[in-house]
């Protein structure tokens, strides 16, 4: 995708998908709220009465190389499958020392070392991805990153997040803020 | 630096650096003013009652690797030498397919092919650089690089930009402005 796409996530009262935990896996939490609703573009943060807003926008690759866009283009499923009833947002922010390290030791640590896209791609096409970065937006995460699946692959996709807590990946993160949901709506989901 | 530093350019009539002169390098111009302000963080675009406002963000590292950064930060100067009195503004925007490029190939052309830091790195200590990140913004350039010389080194300077312009990268630049610049205030220039 060339062009940077902007959304925001809107935590509060109203919104189609329900939220069914919210937790603070590492560093400070965020007020727990009832149901999210996600917005392309960046909305205003008065539209969350009552809980909070989160921004990002896509952005270019950082670092995986042709070889593995190829695969994962080849096997990653869109969003908004009808199916995919489940999601979860996960907003992360790394350490200082990550954002200090050079383009040669963060790639170094993120596939060499902690195998994320290889790990990653073991779970597709059941699980749907899109990050979303918020760093140089002068939001309080670094990342947004939001999966879709349908039920019956969510405890493949608790496995996921549970391998990706043992990398040496994971050690650069300092806020982690893990958001279940699910579909409530009247509409059925419709592929994007 | 470990945190996104916010700045807008301000054109128009008023500001301590005058602009000697503004020219569309490559693609659509921009208009033409007489006057510059650089003010951190993200100033309103109302600022700028005859002109434009350009904005942008400091960020991580994209393509450097650490032996590459050490030699980097040894040599380069800082931003605001009192005998810096000129500068350059240089937006620029690469094309849609640059950005569909992988990281690989992308850091590929940029030093393996094009050299891009060992070029800049022949120019240090004379000219003083801070890059600024503005296509996830929403902004109609991808990149706000900004330059510091003293008048002696301005021939220098124009070197350094021609051979940039000789390299395979700057086939992936679809739209630069060349904005110089004159500091012509009552005050010295200090150092940040």
């Amino acid at each position: 995708m060339a062009m940077p796409l902007h959304a925001t996530f809107v935590g509060g009262a109203t919104g189609p998908w329900q939220v069914d935990r919210l937790t603070a896996v590492r560093g400070e939490d965020l007020p727990v709220v009832e149901r999210l609703s996600v917005i392309e573009g960046r909305a205003s943060a008065l539209l969350a009465t009552t809980g909070w807003t989160l921004w990002g926008v896509t952005s270019n690759e950082r670092y995986v190389t042709r070889a593995e866009h190829i695969v994962l283009v080849e096997r990653q499923p869109p969003l908004g499958r009808p199916e995919a009833t489940r999601a979860a947002l996960i907003p992360v922010r790394k350490t200082d020392q990550w954002w200090n390290l050079s383009q040669d030791e963060r790639r170094a640590i993120f596939e060499e070392r902690s195998r994320h896209v290889s790990i990653g791609l073991e779970y597709l096409p059941a699980v749907a991805r899109r990050l979303f970065h918020s760093r140089d937006l002068g939001e309080p995460f670094d990342f947004l990153t939001w999966f879709e699946y349908a039920p019956a692959d969510a405890e493949a996709f608790e496995e996921l997040v549970a391998r990706l807590h043992e990398t040496e990946e994971w050690f650069s993160v300092e806020r982690e803020i893990d958001i279940r949901l699910v579909w409530d709506a009247e509409t059925r989901r419709r592929p994007l």
